[in-house]
């Protein structure tokens, strides 16, 4: 791998997500050589690759390159990797481009989508975690549309026009939203000859109430801010399997789609040699102490999506969200630093700074510790604080541009199929 | 196709590229039906891709849907298709997704990247004629730069440093420019443990002058703007094979480079039933007449890279660029409506509005009738230009920021490997 070796002790972080680069950047300027792996050469800002499905955003003005986030900080080192098992004993690790040790090790490989073990439902549903995959469902979408147009078949003309969104969280309540606006205002003037109000948006949700995380007032009103743009919110509801076209359910309700996104559930990602079942919990995070320490290690740390720490306020672990991994990252470097001094690190405690969910234009529910509100003022804050925590000056600028036009025109100029995701569209490889 | 029967004859334009889409613009409004055929559901600001592939512009920033254009025409189609077969006697076209007749057929399909038959270079170099393709090569460049640090082998690792660009016009120009500027901003503070200053940025170009289609001094200007930034220019140097990483030539030069970048060539694009050889100029362009008709054709036109009108100024017919492409639709969009009011239509008459190149920052060349001028003027000519024809506010605004950031910062930040190109980073089909 190329890694000098070096007097200091080698931190080894495994992933550039919110957590990772948190940490990271925490880190620069302490006596430790730093050594940063991710698949992706860019950090991801995932809450808003919905808006990338959609057609609102280009998908390079929310990633980020990692090696730019590193830029000009001594003994960090990146390299696009993955890393395939751990050896606990050794203190090694090996990825597809060669083995190295670690002094310290960080897991913070964040979340995948969890089908549940349903491969139908894993095979025929689209997933939205990466950056690849959002612009997979923008390109679905679009062809869907294009070949609605060409048949005669009004079943299957409905199917190829209809949307099963699983799971009302935030994801799926954002990604439920802006199609119930696309359909509104783009599809009848791109598709004159099809009857577009056709299209029906499904959002299916397994618990009594969509946004389970957030407030019941936030929940309410989400609710009927999706009923408004006409989307039909099901809750009670939980899909059972899928085959391309047929949705059936655990109730009588099913429906005709050839689009469903499954965004009802996430599991940790874990590494071979560190996923011996006494580490992980339900949803194979793994187990941390208040130090974010993997139990029985005390040079193995994990942070973000992946760790779960118990505390009496999340006795499951902290929400798999940005705010936790970012908090974090800065907590578990802060220790990380102050280990190598050989001071005592000092406990985690997570600062609530509240949730929120965009619906659409100007509807937005935002829940603070005492401060719930919801409508245009949550709108306002949604797309600060999203912008706020979007890494690099550029990326914000472009975004906020694209707001701002795609607020004044209705629109969402994005909507291009770069690379056909459906066969039957992929007419030339080399194109 | 689901194209209804319409009482005003029906135009199927085969290509939304500058020409198809000025047409289809100059038709809005007049007593026809109007079906546009093109194989991406977007237009492609061609003159642009240079700067996708090298992460100073985002993919959708230079893509306008096609569907977009053509909002509110009455009696306007588009269909996502690639055409088949032409069949000239029942005046009929087949496509992907079936057939349907035309009263008139008009060939805008541009044209592709000419290997001159080397199968080696075709596979094994680039080309960036496509969105998709300026993104792999994107991909590419910095694959191999992530690669270089994993090698011992100091060849090995210069190899995948170096770059050599076949083709001494503007793409092959700005293309090398772009690069250097690359090499000297971003790469040292990107890759602090590689010694990029090996990094070689080849222009080879097989006449005695680079940009030969413009004035001798922008030539000469142009290639000392590159040698100033760094870029070898080979000139009377002609790639003759290439496996991947050995570049030979008709010299004694050769290269070793894992990227080689094929712009010294286009061939029109035929599609069968239209490409009798007596049909074709050298080149497999469609030889036309002053109104763009077909030879022997009288209800089918051809338009831009793929048409051939031998003038007394262009004799092997006009430059295969956008502003050519952009006058034949208007002036065969004048001309198909005064057809069809049965008035005499009038011969295509080009306005020459003189030819531009930019090398890098403050430095471009730009070739008026009566005025040449290179620097800083002509560069902010350029981008003005572009500006200008590039289709969208949207786009502009976006193009614009992403300018004024990349010029401010020295920077270019959608370096961003989104869809890997090499086999070995394509770590996992569903990400």
């Amino acid at each position: 791998m190329n890694i000098p070796q070096s007097s200091f002790p080698r931190i080894i972080i495994i992933g550039g997500g919110f957590g990772g680069i948190a940490l990271a950047k925490k880190l620069s300027g302490k006596d430790v050589q730093v050594l940063l792996l991710d698949k992706h050469n860019y950090h991801t800002f995932q809450p808003l690759l919905y808006q990338v499905s959609t057609g609102g955003l280009e998908p390079d003005s929310i990633a980020y390159p990692i090696r730019k986030v590193l830029q000009g900080y001594p003994n960090f080192y990146f390299r696009l990797a993955e890393v395939t098992q751990i050896d606990t004993e050794k203190r090694r690790l090996e990825t597809n481009i060669g083995g190295i040790a670690y002094d310290y090790l960080v897991v913070a490989t964040g979340s995948q989508t969890n089908f549940f073990g349903n491969q139908n439902i894993e095979s025929y549903g689209m997933a939205m975690k990466t950056v690849p995959q959002s612009l997979n469902l923008r390109s679905l979408i679009l062809e869907n549309f294009e070949q609605a147009l060409l048949t005669d078949d009004l079943h299957e003309r409905d199917a190829l026009m209809n949307f099963v969104i699983v799971g009302g969280g935030p994801t799926g309540v954002e990604l439920a939203g802006a199609l119930a606006e696309i359909k509104k205002g783009i599809l009848p003037k791109d598709y004159p000859d099809l009857d577009t109000r056709r299209a029906q948006i499904n959002l299916v949700q397994g618990s009594d109430r969509i946004l389970p995380a957030m407030s019941e007032v936030a929940s309410r009103k989400a609710e009927r801010f999706l009923e408004k743009l006409g989307v039909n919110v099901w809750k009670d509801v939980r899909v059972s399997d899928y085959d391309g076209k047929q949705v059936t359910t655990n109730t009588d309700t099913s429906f005709e789609a050839c689009t469903l996104v499954w965004a009802a559930g996430v599991k940790a990602v874990s590494i071979k040699g560190l996923d011996a079942e006494e580490l992980l919990s339900r949803g194979s995070r793994l187990k941390v102490n208040h130090f974010h320490q993997v139990e029985g290690f005390e040079e193995i740390f994990a942070i973000g999506d992946v760790a779960q720490m118990e505390t009496e306020e999340f006795p499951e672990g902290h929400p798999m969200m940005a705010q936790p991994a970012m908090q974090q990252g800065e907590s578990l470097g802060e220790n990380l630093a102050r280990l190598v001094e050989e001071k005592p690190m000092k406990p985690f405690k997570y600062k609530d700074k509240g949730s929120m969910a965009t619906v659409g234009r100007n509807k937005a529910v935002v829940d603070l510790k005492k401060f719930k509100f919801q409508g245009v003022f949550a709108w306002y804050v949604w797309m600060f604080v999203h912008l706020y925590f979007l890494i690099g000056f550029r990326n914000r600028v472009v975004v906020f541009i694209n707001w701002v036009y795609n607020y004044i025109k209705f629109d969402r100029e994005a909507r291009l199929i770069i690379r056909p995701f459906k066969k039957e569209y992929q007419v030339s490889k080399k194109t």
